[in-house]
C-alpha cells in the first residue's frame, strides 16, 4: 500500500530547506511512501533545483500561495490564510488525495486548522497533542502538550482512551498503563480537576495505576501519562531545558583546557552514543490526536533529520491507523473495555 | 550576632542519622551559629553518641515526642499531632526562641503547620516556596513551588513581590527581572490566571518582562520567575527526573565495557567537575516566603551534605531578614516601588 504524506513545506524556522531535504531522505529510505510537497512554487522549485532533484510520480509539488508565520495568531492564520501551505496541505488530508499531515509550523495555528478542516472524531471534545519521550527504560506516551491549557475531567478521560490507543498500537502493548500527572501520589494531593479525573479513571476500564509526579515521567513506571496542555507543555519544555543546559556544561567542562580536551578525546566515543541516546532529534514528532486524519507537528526548530523523523511518526501513525482505533473505541457501546 | 536555627531532627526519609550529622558539620564551620535538635531525646541522644558529640550551649536538645510520617495528611498532622517535631520547632520560631527552623519532614504538613503556628504576613494570603535552580550562567528563584494548587492572579502578583524580594536579598541585585511561566510568549497565550496576572504585573511596577517557556527557566532569561503551585511542581519535578536520567545514561555509557570505563578513568576529573555543577544538594533547601519567620524545607531525600545546604539557605535568609523586607515592601502605601 502507497502512502502519501502531505508535507507543509513552508512550515517551521527554516522553511524548504529543511523540509525538502528530509522529504528527499525520506522517500529514499521508505518505497512505499510518497510526499506532496505544499507551498510555495519558486521556494519549493529553487530549494528542489539546489539539491539536484525534481518532482516525479512519488515527489509531487502541490501549490500554496501563503504561509503562516510562526508567530501568528491561530484565529488570524484560520480566517485570513485560507491559501496557506498548512491550510492546503490539511486539505490534501481531508480530502483522501494524503494519508497524513506533517507540519514544522506554528502549532497554535495547526491545532485550529486542522480542528477546523479535519474535525474531531465521533466522542472526542478536543484533540491532544501527544508524543513520546524517554525514559530509564524505554519511553512514554505524554499527552497533553499544549492544545488545551484548561481541561475539564471528561477531556483527561479521553486523553488517557487516546494516550492507550497509541500506546497499544506504537508499541504493540496488551493494556498500556496510564497515570494522571500530579503533585504528588497520595489521593488528597492535586486540584479538583485532576482528582476528579483520578475517579473516573478509577471507573472507566482502563488499566489506570495512579498518579505520577513530574520525576516519574522518566522513570518509566507508565506507559501514558495524562496532564492537562498547561502543566504538559510546561513539563516538557523544562525538561528540553534541562538537557540543553547539561549538554552545554558537560561540553564547557570538556572544554577548558588542553587536559580536559584530550581527555575528551579519548572519551569521544563515549560522549557521542551517550549524546544519541538524549537526542531530542530521535523524539521529533508529536500527534494532534483526536482527528479524523493523522496529523504530525514537528519542532520548529527541526532539521533534516530531526523532521524526518516526524514523517517516520505519520507513517507509523497511518499503518497503525490510529484515527481509526480512536473512533472504534468511542462508539457508544455499554460496558466496552479497551482491547 | 548569634543566629539560631530550630532543625527538626526526626525530619526526612533519615530522620536524626542525617539532620544530626549535618548539624554537626554546619556548627563547625559556622561559630556564628547555633542549633536547636528538636524530636525525640532517645533518638537524638543515641545518634550524638554515636557521633562522640554532646548538647552543648552551641547545640541545645528541645524534647518532642510525636514524628509527623512523610506520608500523613496535613489536616491529621496539624490537628492531631501538637507534640511533634516540625510543630514544637517551628513553635521555638514564633516565641523567639529560634531564628530560623529547617525540616526535611512532610512538605504539605509543614506548609500547613507553619501556616498555623507562624500566619501570614500582613498583606500576602498565601505563602509559596521558592527555590533557586541553576541557569546557564546562574540561577534563577522559581515559585511557587506546590505550596498552592490553584491560585489566583493576586496570589501570581504577590508571589511575584516576594520573588523580588528574596532575588534582591540574596543575589544583591537592584531591581531583579520577573517573568511569568507560560505556555508561549505572545500575549495571546496561557490561561485567564496567567494573562490577568500578566497584566496586573505589568502595571505593579515591578521590573516585569513578560511570558517564559518552560525551557527559559533555564536559559537565565529571568531572575525571578512566577507561576502556580500545580506548575512549579511538576516543572521542578520534571527537570530532577530528566537530570537523573541523564546521569544515569552517561553512567551506563562510561560503564559499557573495558574500553569506556577505561575512557571513564582517563575522563574522571571532568566528569567530577560535571557532576558537581548539575548536583542537586548544592541547591537543596526551598524557602516558604510569606510567613512570620524564616522556614526552610529541605529534600526529604537529602543526604547530611544537602541538608547542610539547607541550613546554609536558612542562616542566609535570616541574615537577609527576609521576612520583614517582605512586612516593609507590603505595608500599604500609595504609589511605592521596590527597592
Amino acid at each position: 500500500m502507497t502512502i502519501t504524506i502531505a508535507l507543509d513545506a513552508m512550515g517551521g524556522d527554516h522553511g524548504p530547506r529543511v523540509t525538502i531535504s528530509a522529504a528527499l531522505a525520506f522517500l529514499k529510505a521508505r518505497p512505499e511512501a510518497c510526499i506532496a510537497l505544499v507551498g510555495q512554487p519558486d521556494a519549493i522549485g529553487g530549494e528542489l533545483r539546489r539539491l539536484a532533484a525534481a518532482p516525479s510520480e512519488r515527489l509531487q509539488v502541490v501549490p500554496a500561495s501563503e504561509v503562516v508565520r510562526m508567530d501568528e495568531p491561530p484565529a488570524q492564520a484560520l480566517r485570513t490564510k485560507r491559501d496557506s501551505s498548512m491550510r492546503v496541505a490539511l486539505n490534501l488530508l481531508r480530502d483522501g488525495r494524503a494519508d497524513a499531515c506533517v507540519s514544522a509550523g506554528n502549532t497554535g495555528a495547526l491545532m485550529a486548522v486542522a480542528h477546523f478542516v479535519l474535525k474531531t472524531l465521533p466522542g472526542i471534545d478536543r484533540p491532544a497533542i501527544v508524543t513520546a519521550l524517554p525514559t530509564l527504560n524505554g519511553h512514554v506516551h505524554l499527552l497533553d502538550l499544549g492544545a488545551n491549557v484548561d481541561c475539564t475531567t471528561e477531556n483527561l478521560r479521553q486523553f488517557a482512551v487516546m494516550g492507550v490507543i497509541v500506546a497499544a498500537a506504537v508499541d504493540g502493548k496488551e493494556r498500556p498503563s496510564v497515570a494522571l500527572l500530579n503533585v504528588g501520589v497520595e489521593d488528597i494531593k492535586g486540584n479538583e480537576v485532576v482528582k476528579a479525573a483520578a475517579q473516573l479513571l478509577g471507573n472507566s476500564g482502563l488499566n489506570y495505576i495512579g498518579y505520577i509526579e513530574g520525576d516519574g515521567i522518566y522513570t518509566g513506571g507508565a506507559d501514558v501519562i495524562v496532564c492537562d496542555g498547561f502543566v504538559g507543555n510546561i513539563a516538557l519544555k523544562a525538561s528540553e531545558g534541562v538537557a540543553r543546559m547539561i549538554r552545554a556544561f558537560l561540553k564547557e567542562e570538556f572544554g577548558r583546557n588542553m587536559f580536559t580536551l584530550l581527555a575528551g578525546l579519548v572519551a569521544r566515543p563515549v560522549l557521542k552514543a551517550f549524546a544519541r541516546r538524549v537526542d531530542p532529534k530521535r523524539y521529533n514528532g508529536a500527534t494532534l490526536v483526536g482527528l479524523n486524519g493523522v496529523v504530525v507537528k514537528s519542532h520548529g526548530s527541526a532539521d533534516a533529520v530531526a523532521l524526518r523523523n516526524a514523517l517516520e511518526v505519520a507513517l507509523r501513525e497511518v499503518r497503525q491507523n490510529i484515527p481509526d482505533r480512536i473512533r472504534r473505541e468511542m462508539e457508544p457501546s455499554p460496558q466496552r473495555g479497551l482491547a
